[in-house]
């Protein structure tokens, strides 16, 4: 079966697993070259780690160290994952404000600006690729504009389908970060890496225990036992994202949109596609015109190919097309195997 | 090296790592099989679940499910992991009060029956093995006198140092237990299994959206969707698990004892040990008479063997050895490493 699912993204097939302690000096070493590693990812010069947890969980972290009942949040959300930011937060008692984006999946510049005006948010999430609808917004536009209309709000990205895969410059940008081990950096779920700034740091105020982020900075840069992390994930994650970066990240971009945009024309007859101004190249939304989706993935899946079905605005309307790491490279095939036998 | 650190335990050194999404129809199959073979370890016949995090993320989900500002919590604290589930409860903003075990390691039953009378806690906490102080409470006899003085009691148990390596049968006992997957499982760490009862799902009310229960309950018994598990974790557990209950419990439980028992027995001369009926068969916890403990774990450390040092109440005065599953059968080296370089 050929994983084309918007993650897990497959990865090198062989990351064997071995007992090694948190404590072994080489897994110091291992966790320092990560680190290191995901600075570049991130493209920050502060702070980053790996929590054990799921991608959500590196969301929530945010909302268990930033958010209080005295506290008000904004989220640009534009499907399911910025809907899930704003009920995290709303967990936390905090007053969340949802800016949501245009049906074409653009920002509404005007409603951001008033809505930053207006509510004053300590925070503020945005998502830069939301899987469920397959757009993308222009997040440094969106980060240096929240920058000057707000200076003293903190930023939040949800990097989870664009990191490892899409060039991130997030310095000075956003003051937490996070992503998913699965996806763009091509290795074993279970981790989220995340970014945190000087500023982020000084503002943690934890909720949670294990969540929270100054014995978390304390575990990675000072060796302080905090928990027993997943010692073999971060091993899998730490060569898988030393072969991202080897590879370079501006190059698996343009593959993904190669691929992109070879779906694209070649499906045109068969398939709708969000706009193109908004399209995310990592994770391809194809809305069906004559086959229900259902009929779409079990026509795949019998050609050996797993992609994913439309989850919360695309629910029963779409299905969805991971283009990660050496997912486009698949792509030709997954076409053949769409029109071949469809419609 | 040797790893017999309390944790991680080695596991069968082939645990290959593959791709595979969690919505496979094979991985569905493989947490039912988890989940089966949890109820074994946990001795339940309720829901069991194993989370993407670690252990400590285990204990947290219950303050995070069970307490709030207007909740009452008591703690059976013996060490340093008694003394953090009473932190994660004061985060919940929950009424916590301790119940320390004696100085000998012993429950005092008095002063725990006096603290139910006049606390009337909604939530007690014990923790089985503390691997701080290496010392075992009789599990089952607190929680029926817990029951008993108080029905409507949630338990909570800590069962890190224990499952799988010592016979639990915690059915009607207690509400939640949890464990880490890198302990008496024998698996790599990132997962915390878990064993809810029905009355401790209907209690359940979450301050987190990732630690939910109701979530990971529709998660794993109905495959509705909530975050991306780690699966690989998810899937070498299972086998790990396999293994265990292939051997027995029973029989991990006696190989422990026996190599506990050979331990003191040959280091009478030159360790002191906790009191014989406290003392933990997992978790061996010796205290040097003539060197200091950073002296043994050097000296360790160069024939080959990682131990840890004393944390919490044994932190500077106590090297730790595990004592789960294979190690055990490594204790004779141990002591000939001990005996044939020191005093």
């Amino acid at each position: 079966m050929r994983l084309l699912t918007p993650g897990p993204a497959p990865f090198q097939a062989e990351v064997p697993m071995k007992a090694t302690s948190h404590t072994d000096p080489d897994f110091r070493k291992t966790m320092k070259r990560l680190q290191d590693a995901l600075q570049q990812v991130f493209g920050v010069s502060g702070f980053t780690a790996a929590l054990t947890g799921s991608g959500s969980w590196g969301g929530e972290v945010a909302c268990m160290n930033f958010l209080d009942p005295t506290k008000k949040a904004l989220v640009l959300s534009g499907g399911l994952f910025g809907a899930r930011l704003a009920e995290m937060a709303r967990l936390r008692g905090a007053q969340v404000h949802v800016v949501e984006l245009t049906g074409e999946g653009k920002v509404p510049w005007g409603l951001l600006g008033d809505a930053l005006h207006s509510v004053k948010p300590d925070l503020f999430f945005c998502v830069h690729v939301d899987t469920s609808t397959g757009t993308m917004v222009p997040v440094h536009e969106v980060l240096e504009f929240v920058r000057n209309a707000s200076p003293y709000t903190l930023s939040v990205v949800d990097t989870v389908a664009s990191a490892g895969n899409v060039p991130l410059h997030l310095e000075g940008l956003a003051d937490y970060a996070f992503t998913a081990s699965q996806k763009g950096l091509s290795a074993p779920a279970g981790l989220a890496p995340i970014a945190l700034s000087a500023r982020g740091l000084s503002h943690a105020r934890p909720a949670s225990w294990y969540g929270d982020l100054t014995r978390i900075w304390e575990f990675w840069e000072r060796g302080k036992y905090h928990h027993t992390p997943a010692v073999s994930l971060i091993e899998a994650l730490e060569r898988a994202t030393a072969r991202v970066l080897e590879e370079g990240i501006p190059r698996r971009e343009k593959r993904s949109k190669e691929a992109y945009a070879f779906l694209r024309e070649a499906l045109r007859g068969d398939f709708d596609f969000p706009p193109e101004e908004v399209a995310a190249p990592t994770v391809a939304v194809l809305f069906p015109k004559r086959e229900s989706p259902e009929a779409v993935l079990a026509r795949l899946e019998a050609s050996g190919f797993r992609v994913a079905p439309g989850i919360g605005p695309t629910a029963g309307k779409a299905v969805r097309v991971g283009l990660f790491g050496s997912q486009a490279e698949a792509v030709q095939d997954l076409v053949e195997a769409l029109l071949g036998v469809g419609a």
